[in-house]
């Protein structure tokens, strides 16, 4: 069982929580405890084996305790479920569907929805549903409506935009809010928006990057999760860093789904808190 | 303030560590906290606002709480102190008398013991005092001897190998028993013992490394702290190899001096535990 | 075209063979270069547009400007085609079969060969053979000669040991020299043999590695094509480390491969020069 | 001796080239040429065993047989010399006084200026001379005059900005064309400007980075010669990435000093090629 706790920080507050922990006969196999001073916040992920407690009696508990305004998040859930969007690109999809089929994702893939057909002989090969929505000819409204009437079809904690090259309204994103997952194919926020390797080959850089964050309103701009870069010299065209690219973002993906779906990321604001292990 | 615990793992320790702490009004700024569950050991390491509470008492208080046999650490002292010993290379040391010029590394350098009179003139620019300690022509005995006469006449934390191609002798090392700190220009356990660019060249790796370690009697077998690599390829010479690789040696023994000296590193049997930002 | 060269160093070299290439009116796209002055050996990779020129003409004639005992290899081919032998992780092999599918491995999967049944579902969801070579009550002369039988069957370039668990006997490899490539589940030459992971756990390592090599009749000693790293801590226990182990020996593999099928690894003994982009 | 070629591409120039260098009888230890494709460029490094050629006659020869308008770079000495900006933070400028002072700098520190007089004593400490140059109350225009009248007693090959915090103006850098190398304190693009681990704090990145780059009228703007960057979390505040960045600041500089004085970087508009070993 993982706990997940944000709040204002005051003197005494570990104490008041792990009390209430003892007092659940809770054995704590983790705590992972930060305090960001500057901001007066803190935030704490325990992990304690589970003893058939009462979960909402435990929430009741640590609330008691806690400072007003408080976030307590209980996972007791063995597995998650996601739902991935894509377009053409299948590398972050593969790997999704690999780790899906071989039950180490860490979740399960409810479906598949692809602005194009490409990858759906991919994704059928591993007996998951595919949906096909077309954007071409409509509005964003429609599309959207399109794509919100499949999901809801489907049981899912996370939305995982695995190359899916559409730009989602605010409006959109706002169902979700902290629920839908990106990978931008940069070192954010080094060359936001279209083309970056294209930016980034003008700009001669000698490292590229890619950049795993929850999805907000606006464009390359929600809370990062993780990133990670490769090394790049004069001799690699255009065409070399994407190929290059996509070895680093179906990683930086796959990092970030980890972490997300191990209840290891606390947003706050525009920004994230990541136990790592 | 810090306070670092070691013992057997038991429930509730968290709890009743927490409210010893709470008891005595600490406001606790960071905890890091691990469970060694195939060997039952707990490890934890908390940094409190200093507010003038007696530490003898705290410690009394906190062995009350544990099981038997714990080992608690407290460290209320502003600054520690080394001593350094080198032979020819420069580099480590170089870094380290930068550092602490101004104020950087953490501790203050004692002072400087080499084998050679090579460095005599560097660590003199910086006002710390240069022993030479002759080891030709004599045991191994008569030589650390030496050293240790030199040695007592200063106080000091920890010993720094900065390079020193001597190896010490298992009691030498064993009168400063996790104290001993030094830097191996290999990625341990890979090329133990001489010339392991030479071996690493010959074996033609495609990556080089260096290890930070506490040093015990059994020769490059201590408790790892930190280690880097470095990539090479087939156009490396050995010469390149040992160029290239000095500048992770020095930042290999930058990163765990800093972690051993803001006491992030506690000591098990062969392994450490680190508690980095 | 691609043309390989490895022979001994002379002066004028390079000019002979530039003008070999002017002669056949070659555009040289890209050119590197190794002397390894220790060795007096010379290796040349030079790519050049195909311009339908007789490639057995060209060796001729670059053979008469070479010394006595060169090797040239100029490859033509559009495509090579790899066996791959497997046993129960899916991770190398399904990063392989997604890579085939959508025709970016650079090669292509002519069958994969299990000594278990584990993977045979997967490989056929992309179409590819499964054969199933029991290794159990039955010697290996016999285990190796029903390898060699299926094999037999298919053209291809190179055996990738994508996690093949087998130690294959020095007669087999000696059958394919420098075409067998194996993925070694650790930063070779440290934790050679059984169980790296656990080794690395017990000696309490930073950093733990994977090496992609070629196979020789030394168990964990052939020439070296690329490694990698990735960082672990105390809180790792050897399951851990086999998990985020398999993250990086799937990247070292698909990394090795590329090398390799891009004639970018010229082998010479039990070193390889290495020309990456 | 090194020669560097920039020029046209067309068919034949390899050939050409090492003709010029087979008949003036040098042995070519190393050789790295590239071709832009894209823009038609062709880059070469050459290193050959010095020979007690007449270079004058060389560049003619080659001059030659290249195309109009080629850039032939030949040199000969044993050692550049530079001149370090500096403001307040030693950690740059110890690095390069320690290299200088056990001459594995690969060049001469000639002089050091600084705006503050803090790096003074450090600075002497190495017997090189130290200028203050006080930029308070006074323009640009003055400024810069007094450090130029300055730089004017020493040769020099390069301005190194060692952590130098004034922007100079691009009438001050058009004088030292591809001569002004910098170090900043972000992965560029991200963060131009000032402040950039604030920014980096504030969006909340995973990763952070440093940039040796030449300097060009545009701020931030100059062709990149390398990049490094190091992972940080939600628990570094900007004090303590500033202090992590430092790290790699110096490792990154000095790093781009060793490309730069071993002429393995042609600038060709605003970007490099990096001839790395």
């Amino acid at each position: 069982m993982i706990i997940l706790i944000q709040c204002a920080d005051r003197v005494g507050l570990v104490a008041a929580i792990s009390k209430v922990m003892a007092d659940a006969a809770f054995n704590i196999i983790s705590m992972r405890e930060y305090v960001n001073v500057e901001a007066n916040r803190f935030y704490l992920r325990v992990e304690v084996a589970d003893n058939g407690f009462d979960t909402l009696h435990i929430e009741a508990a640590l609330q008691k305790v806690l400072p007003p305004g408080s976030t307590v998040y209980i996972n007791t859930a063995v597995k998650k479920n996601v739902a991935v969007l894509v377009t053409k690109e299948y590398h972050c999809l593969g790997d999704i569907l690999l780790r899906n089929y071989f039950n180490t994702l860490g979740a399960s893939v409810a479906c598949v929805i692809g602005n194009h057909e490409t990858l759906r002989s991919l994704t059928e090969k591993f007996d998951i549903p595919f949906h096909y929505v077309d954007h071409q000819d409509r509005s964003k409204e429609s599309f959207e409506a399109a794509l919100s009437g499949i999901l809801s079809h489907y049981r899912f904690d996370y939305i995982i935009l695995a190359k899916f090259m559409r730009i989602l309204s605010p409006q959109f994103v706002a169902t979700y809010p902290h629920r839908v997952i990106n990978i931008h194919h940069s070192f954010l926020p080094a060359f936001i928006g279209a083309s970056p390797y294209r930016q980034a080959y003008e700009r001669g850089v000698k490292l590229i990057g890619a950049t795993a964050h929850f999805v907000t309103d606006v464009l390359d701009e929600g809370p990062i999760i993780t990133q990670q870069i490769i090394p790049v010299n004069h001799a690699h065209s255009v065409k070399d860093m994407i190929t290059l690219g996509k070895e680093i973002e179906e990683s930086v993906l796959a990092k970030a789904l980890q972490l997300v779906l191990q209840d290891r990321v606390i947003v706050d604001g525009n920004k994230t808190v990541v136990f790592e292990n």
